[in-house]
């Protein structure tokens, strides 16, 4: 039975505290650290059985009966926390992005070097989703024969604020990160060129911010495929998150999961559910599958499904992305070192 | 060049005479015949340059260079116009019913046995449709084994006035009647047994008028297999029709098509199209197949896709439901000689 | 904190078990009972942290600490199982049915009514899915108009034994029982008669056990409408479960759960995923909710979600179907009394 | 009743004379020309009763009598016909483009302004297909609110020879655009900016004739708005032509069409039909409707549905891609004069 200590008692570490419980069965959580600690953290963490609740996470870093560290921590403090627990000798599953700055995360990266023994884990959930899943599994089948083009329309139902948007690094490394990893999951790739066509089409006080809420980014990839991303910060209909990959045999695409597989016909029209509307609800099974392969990875001393070098080549991407957006050009992302 | 007469100026003669205009190489409308008969008559029918309008069928039926007569008058008039048709030597295409009198439907086929050179179709016009066809051809090529159900889901977009249903036959053998022939084509088989649930729910003047607008009619086949017909005269979002066979190796099944395959996607949900809305609308194709089909089959001297014995099996069945319905029992269609 | 009870440590059992662990916080499982125990059982309800582990169900009942049962023990122990635990003063969660004899389920609702304190539910599963349920609840939200016709699809993957058909009460109490039930909770109505249309197309040892395995069955609803269930006992494609309610404005259905909603394009057609195959896949999520509003019911005071009464309808329409199929004419629900 | 001469006896100029026959009552063929004129070519024209044949279609241009003129020659005949057609006063319907070259297309549009009584229509026909106008409907009826994204896809069934790549232009002025004037219709905006990704994935021999098979096109629209294009010159499963409209209050989204709505679902999956693999069995409602709309245009002298300048910028839009992908930058439209 291994032991997990949680840093950070937000809302996904709450979330990773119950998929351990209801799916686990050869690891706990033992310990919770967060400095916002309350009566309410407390008594979320009795219920699931969590003893140890601190506001200190080195509390958890220098506890010898843990075995592994969840980093649920605030972005800024990812890549520092990493090296941390690297250095305490702990596996770890941090959440996206390690860190915005290339060379924090190749710090990382080669603490991980040292020791060869340790897990690291980077929080990609959508790699564990059903449907990009299922993708993946007719790519590699080879079902849709040699890949051409990856499709990624991924739409949030509403926009941050500017102020998260001023201090989230942009969209394309807060949101698009995500899809970036994905065309790299769905297509086994890598990117080697982006252009970003940006706007700001949702709020203009996110424009004010220096960020934007919209884009179209095109993509060259090592084999010479193409992909593209579509996002919004803003989806009136729900949480859009839908992928495509098209080949030189065909095609395998996702839909949106609903509430029900319901359609209501009348004069008006043939109407089904929208698409799960929070990120939650509808990443729910991905979560868990996420933290139950992590664990099995640590206990069976198997690969994790989401390395350090993901997490890397995830924000080299963003970079690039942002670079294009910026300058109006495509960039190589050899040019992010 | 095949001549045709057409006696019957309504809304499905016309329809015909355009399919024919339109899709019909081998043969032309020459003649058209309706009692109604007026200028607007006559207009449409030099529209479409058919030089001679009569109001008496007879003419064309003595018309020595007219090869094949379309039926399209009011029911009633089906089976005698039929004799006369088959007596006079012409080829004949009838709209469904032959005739709701079984005896009636028995002359028209023994006129035809002492004439096998002519050919008689009867206008089972979905047996031509795309979808219907598909579903056919899936049961034929083995797809989903051996047959154990066939369902129909058949409903009209607006009921029908009391009056016309008073003097229609009733609902089984003025609409259902469609659907058994429908159950016959998709499973190949025969019906041996039929019972009816039939309700009035829609509109109770044709509860007094001695009808029904309402039922669930469930079937035995010869093979063993089982079929159930669903019908409502009244659809608030078009017109529904569907089929789904079920075999020992999966199922085939129909949607309904419509206007368009747009989806909208909004606060509310996502919405499709209705169904569309009116028979000629969902079955133009149909009938433009069923014209072409026929009048092959005379030009070719092959058989007809629908014979005069698939008009009197389905008049058959429709009787049986039509005792059941009044009497409350299955009924064997044996029982109606 | 409510304590539970488990008699009956078999596959229906333990999920339930599970559930409780993973979603409710107000109550817990503290005992299990199975005459069939061994230490794979004790070790799994160890993991759960179920500590009094017990081969007489009476252990439980007779714990005054436990204040709910959940009887998972085979049919034919349910209804004296339920009276023993109404008896001891405990709520009751019942797996359907609670008996096939109308005599015996009459006694539970007897006891029942000298206890109205006590809570008592059956395990109509379906109800608490999200498809159902969603259809549901556009009925009752007037959507679709007055609900004309209820139609359920419902086959199973794979026949039973025909040992098992044997001794299971026959298809209509053992399988279509859960059809029944969802009949009378998508339209809010009774039924009043029942004609089977019955046939023995898959196995047909289940036939010379006296069984079918295959059946449309019609019936007349208290107010007039009308509902349709079609039932096979093998299906090629998985767990095919859908249903559709139509109405005088519209029409609610749904389509099956499956493993994602990714569709591969190729030479050969578009397609998606087959139906899940397994029953606990497909209502994992609905048995969840099942135990979570149960439990919920009993801690607040509030009604059960399924009652006893609707125990004994399920089982009454049963009856009267097995009487239909069997003498071949509609038979009145009033008839079995 | 206006006199119509056809210019070109292929493939598209037959398509159009079949649907004038079958759809159109106020305008008849009555000349056909063609340099490859045959005794198949005449007796085609015969059956559909066009007396005039000819191999120089400067005879239709002198024939009085001729009032409208389609042109359906070769590509590089477009202009020169069309200016020819307008100096002897014809309405012309020309199939795209005008011309590849900005000074012939606007020496069309000169003359054009010299005769504002004529109309001339460019043959976009993708306009007229029933999921694209849905699309169009919906957003004209403000049910997405403000366009923010225009999405297309469009795959050839099968590449063409690297020969007819060679001389058509490139992918981005023979192919891409129709997607590009659809940008321009379903938007209602128009496009300033141009990104090309380029790729040869299909065939080397068409990337060694200087062209490319594959390109995802990004492009920001003059309202702010993004849109993007992905094409392929094969697809295995068919002729994919779809297209989303997303926008700040939902989006609507075409489907492909297929031949029957029929699903099967075996142990493999639930598979449904291809879309419809030609571009004429998938667009031949669109070409019907095309020429319905451009003759009543010129019957009721009301504006054309597809002007001349929509065959101008869909031209300036596909050079701009031509010049984005080969100088690897984002093109300004206003660069191509």
């Amino acid at each position: 039975m291994k032991n997990i200590g949680i840093i950070g008692a937000g809302r996904i570490g709450r979330v990773h505290a119950q998929s351990i419980a209801n799916y686990v069965n050869t690891a706990k959580v033992v310990a919770i650290a967060d400095p916002m600690l309350n009566d309410e953290t407390i008594a979320w963490a009795r219920s699931l059985g969590i003893a140890a609740v601190t506001k200190d996470y080195m509390h958890i870093l220098n506890d010898d009966r843990i075995d592994i560290v969840l980093i649920c921590s605030p972005t800024d403090t990812h890549s520092d926390i990493s090296l941390q627990a690297i250095a305490a000798g702990k596996h770890v599953f941090c959440e996206k992005p390690i860190d915005h700055d290339i060379s924090r995360i190749n710090a990382v990266l080669n603490a991980l070097k040292a020791k060869p023994e340790l897990k690291y884990m980077v929080g990609f959930n959508r790699r564990f989703d059903h449907n990009f899943r299922a993708i993946r599994n007719a790519v590699e089948a080879g079902k849709i024969g040699k890949v051409e083009l990856v499709k990624i329309t991924s739409r949030d139902p509403e926009p941050p604020s500017a102020e998260y948007a001023a201090r989230s690094g942009g969209i394309f490394l807060d949101m698009t990160i995500h899809d970036f990893d994905m065309v790299r999951y769905l297509s086994g790739d890598e990117v080697v060129e982006v252009f970003t066509q940006p706007a700001v089409l949702v709020d203009p006080a996110i424009g004010q911010a220096g960020d934007f809420d919209s884009a179209v980014i095109s993509m060259k990839l090592a084999s010479g495929a193409l992909a593209v991303i579509d996002n919004s910060r803003r989806c009136a209909y729900g949480y859009d998150q839908r992928a495509e990959v098209f080949g030189s045999a065909g095609a395998a695409a996702s839909a949106n999961d609903g509430a029900s597989t319901v359609q209501i016909s009348d004069s008006n029209g043939v109407t089904g559910e929208k698409p799960l509307y929070f990120f939650l609800e509808r990443y729910m099974q991905a979560f868990a599958t996420e933290l139950t392969e992590f664990i099995a990875a640590v206990v069976n001393d198997t690969p994790v499904p989401v390395d350090a070098q993901a997490g890397l080549e995830a924000v080299r991407i963003g970079i690039a992305a942002t670079i294009s957006a910026k300058e109006g050009r495509p960039v190589k992302v050899s040019e992010v070192a």
